[in-house]
C-alpha cells in the first residue's frame, strides 16, 4: 500500500488534524469527531448535519461553512458515523429551529442517523431527515438496500444549505434536499479499484484492459466488467443509464456533476465532460450548471461518476447562492 | 493504459473541449489552442499569460480569469507550446499595458517564450517574462537547465495576476512575479510514476515499497529512491530540503502549498499538510495562507509537492485579492 499516512489506524484523525490546520474557519472536533463552523451555529437558522464514512474527501467535511453544512461527522473509513458523534454534529448545528440530516442510503448510515434523529429529539432538537439515493447502477448492493446514495449529496447539500441560509423553515429546508435527491441519477465508471488503509491492498481486481461499469463508492462492485473503451463510449452509456432511469425531454435544462473518484486526473474529467455535454446536446438536452472534479471521491480509486439533476424551482437560484466552503466557494 | 481518453493523439484537444463547454466564461480557441477570458483583453491593463506542457491541470487554463491569468497556451502533454501558439496567447491578453510571461524553468518553454517574446515586440506588444525556478530538489536535470518550475507556479500566477488587476504597471507587475518565485521553493515526492497517453505506460518503475524522492512534474527522476516511509517523516524531509535552501528565522511569515501531482486523494493532502504545519511550527514558522489540493499536477501520478514562500510586503494582500478562475475562486 502506497500512501500518505503515519499509521492505518490514524489516518482519518491524521486527516482530520490536517484539515483544523489548514481551514481556522473550521471548529474540528478531534474528540467528539465532528467538523463544524467555528464561528458557531446561527441563531435561529436550521442546521444542515452531514456524514459518514470517510474516504470521499472532500465529502462532508469539505462543504462544511457559510450556505451549505453547519456541521459533519466523519467515520472511520468506509464506516458509519456512531450515533452519538452524530448527535454531537447535530448539538453543533442547532440554532434552535432544528437540523436536517443528510444521509446518503446505506444500511449503516440509515440506522445510525435514525438513532441519531431520535437521540436529538430526547434532547429537543428537531430533526429531518433527507435520504440520498441517486445511483442507478445498482439496487441492494453488499452496503445498501435500495439504491445508493452519491454524487447527487452534493446537490443537496448545496441546495438545502443555500435554502437553511436564506431563512427557510425546517419542513422547506428538508423539502428542498428531497426534491433535489429526487430530481438527481447518476452512474459511475471505475478504472482501477480503491485501497483502504486497514486492508492495504486494492478491494477488486481489476485487468489492466477492463473497467468496472456502476462501481460504487466504497469499492463495492458494480453492474459488471467491461472491455476499456473510449471516452466518448463510456459518457454515452452512463448518460444513457441515468436517461434510461429518468427520461428528460428535449429542452430540459440540467445541472451536471463530472466528478472524479480520487485518482482521476482533471484532464480526464473535462474530457469526459465535453462527451457528457455533447451527449445532451445531442438528446436536446441544455446543462444550466455545471461542476468537474472530485467532490465525492472513493479513497484513491481511478474513475469517474456523472450526476445529473433535472432543474426545478428554484434549484438554480439556490446553487448560485454564495457558498463559503473549503471544496465549494463562490459569491463571497 | 487506463485512461478516459478517446485516442492519445486527440486527448489535450478533447480536453479543451470539455473546459471549453464548461466554462462558458472563458475563450478556448480550439485552432490556437489558447484558453483567454470570454470578455477579452481589459484596456489599460498589463496582461498576464502564462502556458507549458499540458499534464499539469489545473495549470494554467484553469488559472485564466479575473484576478489571475488573461491567457494561457497548452502545449501537447509535455512538451511546451510553440512560438506562434504563445504570441496568439499574448495578442488575446494585450490591453495595450504589455504582457507578462509567466514561464516555468524548462529549456523548451525558455526557448519558446524567449522567440515569441520576440514575436510580439515586431507587433507592438511590449513583454516582460517572470521565470519560475523553485524547486530545491535538482539542477539540470533531463529537461532543465537550472532548476525546474513547479508549485510556486501558483503563487506567481495568482499575485502577479492580483498586482496587474489593480493597475500595476508592467514592469511592477512582472517584479512582483519575481519577488513570489524568489521567495518560494518547493520539493516533491511520488509514490508512482505518471503515464502519459502517448507513451501508454508509466515513466519510471517503482517497487511496491520504495518512492521517488525530489520528483519532477514530468516523470523525470529525482533525488533517489527511498523506503516508503510515514507521512510525517516525508514531511519533515521535505520541509528540511526546503529550509536547507532558503533558511527561515524564528517568527518567519509563509504560504505554503501543499499540492497533490493527480492520483492522490485529498485525505492524503490533508494529512500532509498537518504534518507540514506541524514540522513548521516546531521551527517556529508561521503558516499565514495555506492551499491543499491538486494545482500542478503531472496527469495521474500518486504524490504530492510542497511549496513554501517566505511573506513579503504585499504578498498577503495580493493574495487575498478576488480571484475568479475554475481552480481558485474567493471575493467575488
Amino acid at each position: 500500500m502506497k500512501k500518505f499516512l503515519n499509521t492505518a489506524e490514524s489516518f482519518v484523525a491524521d486527516a482530520l488534524t490536517g484539515l483544523a490546520a489548514a481551514h481556522p474557519e473550521l471548529r474540528v472536533d478531534a474528540a467528539a469527531r465532528t467538523v463544524a463552523r467555528a464561528a458557531g451555529a446561527v441563531p435561529g437558522k436550521v442546521g444542515v448535519v452531514s456524514g459518514g464514512g470517510s474516504g470521499h474527501e472532500p465529502l462532508h467535511a469539505g462543504f462544511v461553512g457559510e450556505g451549505m453544512l453547519d456541521a459533519a461527522c466523519p467515520g472511520e473509513v468506509f464506516t458509519s458515523p456512531v450515533p452519538g458523534q452524530i448527535l454531537a454534529a447535530a448539538a453543533a448545528a442547532d440554532g434552535g429551529a432544528g437540523v436536517v440530516f443528510v444521509v446518503k442510503n446505506y444500511t449503516g448510515d440509515v440506522m445510525n442517523f435514525e438513532l441519531a434523529a431520535e437521540l436529538a429529539a430526547d434532547e429537543g432538537i428537531a430533526v429531518r431527515t433527507v435520504l440520498v439515493d441517486d445511483d442507478v447502477a445498482v439496487r441492494d448492493s453488499t452496503h445498501t438496500a435500495g439504491r445508493r446514495g452519491t454524487g447527487a449529496t452534493v446537490f443537496v447539500e448545496k441546495l438545502a444549505g443555500a435554502a437553511a441560509a436564506r431563512g427557510a423553515g425546517l419542513d422547506e429546508v428538508a423539502g428542498i434536499g428531497r426534491r433535489a435527491n429526487a430530481a438527481s441519477r447518476s452512474f459511475a465508471v471505475a478504472l482501477t479499484a480503491c485501497t483502504t488503509p486497514a486492508a492495504g491492498r486494492p478491494g477488486f481486481d481489476l485487468p489492466a484492459d477492463e473497467i468496472e461499469v456502476g462501481v460504487g463508492i466504497h469499492g463495492e462492485p458494480g453492474r459488471g466488467r467491461e472491455k476499456l473503451r473510449p471516452a466518448r463510449e463510456i459518457a454515452a452509456e452512463a448518460v444513457r443509464a441515468i436517461l434510461d432511469d429518468r427520461p428528460l425531454p428535449r429542452g430540459a435544462e440540467t445541472m451536471v456533476l463530472v466528478n472524479g473518484l480520487g485518482g482521476t486526473p482533471l484532464s480526464e474529467l473535462y474530457l469526459m465532460y465535453g462527451e457528457v455535454a455533447a451527449v445532451l446536446a445531442g438528446r436536446g438536452v441544455t446543462v444550466a450548471r455545471n461542476l468537474v472534479g472530485d467532490y465525492v471521491t472513493s479513497l484513491d480509486m481511478a474513475g469517474c461518476s456523472i450526476t445529473i439533476c433535472a432543474v426545478e424551482e428554484p434549484f438554480l437560484d439556490l446553487w448560485d447562492a454564495p457558498v463559503r466552503t473549503p471544496a465549494l466557494r463562490w459569491g463571497c
